[in-house]
């Protein structure tokens, strides 16, 4: 696909790149000319070769946050080569197999970013729909060809890792490992659940495996059975509408990764909890969690929450990744191919992420 | 006060004690000779001195949890002296100051109690109206001048730790120290709020204080500012009432000890938390917490149950407390004011816990 649009300006920006961009909650998506800034002393210049498709990308593209700048250039499960480092560069050279996920900067210097936790920074910039305060413009993320990013939001793609299969980790990954460590779900032995078998619940299964958990997975669909313990090598699958199933295992689990974003009560979940059990919430229901006291009170339970992860996680997934073979199942599409492929994620229909073919089918204009 | 109502017969019981026990849920209690075990080889034999007056008890003397078993003698914040102890018993001997809390058994041999949650173990045997499943009896509680208890669930008072006021720290105190403990709240320099300045609150700020955390206190009651900053010794005190104030203090905090058992919504209270903050519920409300998933989410907070604590950190709480003079303020009564008490108790009308003069007012009817 060639760019049709007219190209975007921003100011201080050098470089050219194509961009699949929103102009209106349409969310249509088409090829853009955008620009890029010149390669700064902390700067990564990357070749964009694979980008996942995320469910955020379509909430953003159809506005339904009421926060989308347009034009939108979604993205945010970036994998491509380096082409450019700038001077003060020291972690990575041109030709690097590198990712980028949620956030390109933050303020570096609070007691957050120094912890780890960039993601909670209150000066956190996100890959796309964010204000970039180094120049102004509104950042725009990976359905392009190229981007510049600080260094230090660059993470390194291990070998053995294919950038297709290893996209969806940078949003989707990190998503689910970071809760895992973060609340000591780590360790082998532990009884890890995951509620929901789909983009985020998928690798949830094949973290939990690599950290040498025992997996039970949960969720409302019986069919989903074969391919939790046949595929995926979870230990166990619980019909969550199976109310004997639900009793059968009830206080058994660790810790649960509840990937579900539909409004679906929480409590008999916090059921399958052992006392000091932890369930951590990663999906994003919009109404209201209801926990009743005394599930919670009288086995010390956790309910949290968890967003994405900080680099020093990220990294580390990606290194527990290639140590493991974790990888996304991904359906390759063309960046033709975009807008059909929102259609069949609004309606669940991908097993399990969409990854953009950026290298092969979005072209700059000059090429 | 003498025993007037007749004994309650019990197999294996030898030793004769008089306790103040209700009989229906009318609640009211009076003086009944009641039996306990003769000390078995790992039992110690307390001579109870005081015994603090928790909620808890108002409840179940009025069979308000639905669970009560007639006769009830409540109490579970007991302080006296060993007078006897079993062959096999090492920790303790005759003349040493004890306290006995929430429990008096457990399996001792699941994965909880070698963890130290013997609060959370299956074969938990509560202090009273709890099967003790050593003779098939009903436990009685620590309204009565004596009982026999298991080594592992007695807990030695520190020498400066004085029994009337440190009664009351084997309920109320453990209830807060533990999750404090358990979610690591007990670093210097932590910032912590409680939320709610009554049994439990008061005692929280204290702990909070000897783990060297900065103390807010969250109170719907702006006239105990004064008591919170100037007798408690607290950092800060917030109204929950005033949008300016809770504004002003957002963002803020570490973690929070909730302590209100009232229908209270808790989603402003997660707003004072700092990503990755944790609260924590020790009180005990009937309707379920609303949680916006949005709000746990997106700055990792956590909230979490907690209920009193095992019987490590049992120990640990009263080491603590005598390190920095950490004792309940209390309101000593004589046994025949118990009734009283209760009234007061169920309208708060109490500066913080009432602990009843066992040793001095309520006689065994030999005596």
């Amino acid at each position: 696909m060639a760019p049709t649009a007219a190209a975007v300006k921003q100011p201080q920006h050098t470089a050219k790149a194509v961009g699949l961009a929103a102009l209106d909650a349409s969310g249509h998506l088409a090829p853009l000319t955008i620009t890029r800034r010149s390669t700064g002393d902390d700067d990564v210049a990357i070749k964009i070769l694979y980008c996942g498709v995320c469910h955020s990308d379509l909430h953003s593209i159809k506005n339904e946050w009421h926060n989308t700048t347009y034009p939108i250039v979604p993205g945010h499960e970036i994998a491509g080569v380096v082409t450019e480092v700038g001077k003060k560069v020291t972690k990575f050279k041109p030709g690097d197999r590198v990712g980028v996920g949620c956030m390109v900067n933050s303020c570096r210097s609070c007691d957050l970013c120094a912890a780890g936790f960039e993601n909670h920074c209150g000066g956190i910039v996100f890959t796309y729909n964010s204000v970039d305060p180094t120049d102004g413009s509104i950042t725009l993320g990976g359905y392009s060809t190229a981007v510049v990013v600080h260094e230090r939001f660059v993470v390194r793609f291990p070998d053995t890792v294919p950038l297709d299969r290893g996209a969806p980790l940078l949003c989707a990954g990190v998503t689910v490992y970071s809760p895992m460590k973060q609340h000591g779900l780590d360790a082998p032995g532990k009884r890890v659940g995951v509620v929901g078998l789909g983009g985020l619940g998928h690798v949830a299964v094949k973290f939990a495996r690599a950290f040498g958990a025992k997996v039970t997975v949960i969720s409302s669909s019986p069919e989903k059975r074969e391919e939790a313990l046949e595929r995926l090598g979870a230990d166990a699958f619980v019909v969550s509408r199976d109310a004997g199933e639900m009793e059968a295992a009830a206080g058994s689990l660790d810790g649960i990764i509840n990937t579900v974003s539909a409004n679906v009560p929480v409590a008999p979940f916090m059921a399958l909890l052992k006392p000091n059990g932890k369930m951590i919430m990663v999906g994003l229901p919009d109404k209201a969690l209801e926990v009743p006291p005394f599930d919670l009170i009288m086995g010390n339970k956790t309910l949290a929450g968890s967003c994405i992860g900080g680099m020093r996680d990220t990294q580390e997934m990606l290194d527990l990744a290639a140590e493991h073979g974790v990888t996304a199942d991904v359906e390759v599409i063309g960046a033709d191919y975009v807008n059909t492929a929102m259609e069949r994620l609004a309606k669940a229909d991908v097993r399990y992420r969409f990854v953009i073919d950026i290298g092969n089918t979005l072209k700059n204009s000059s090429e």
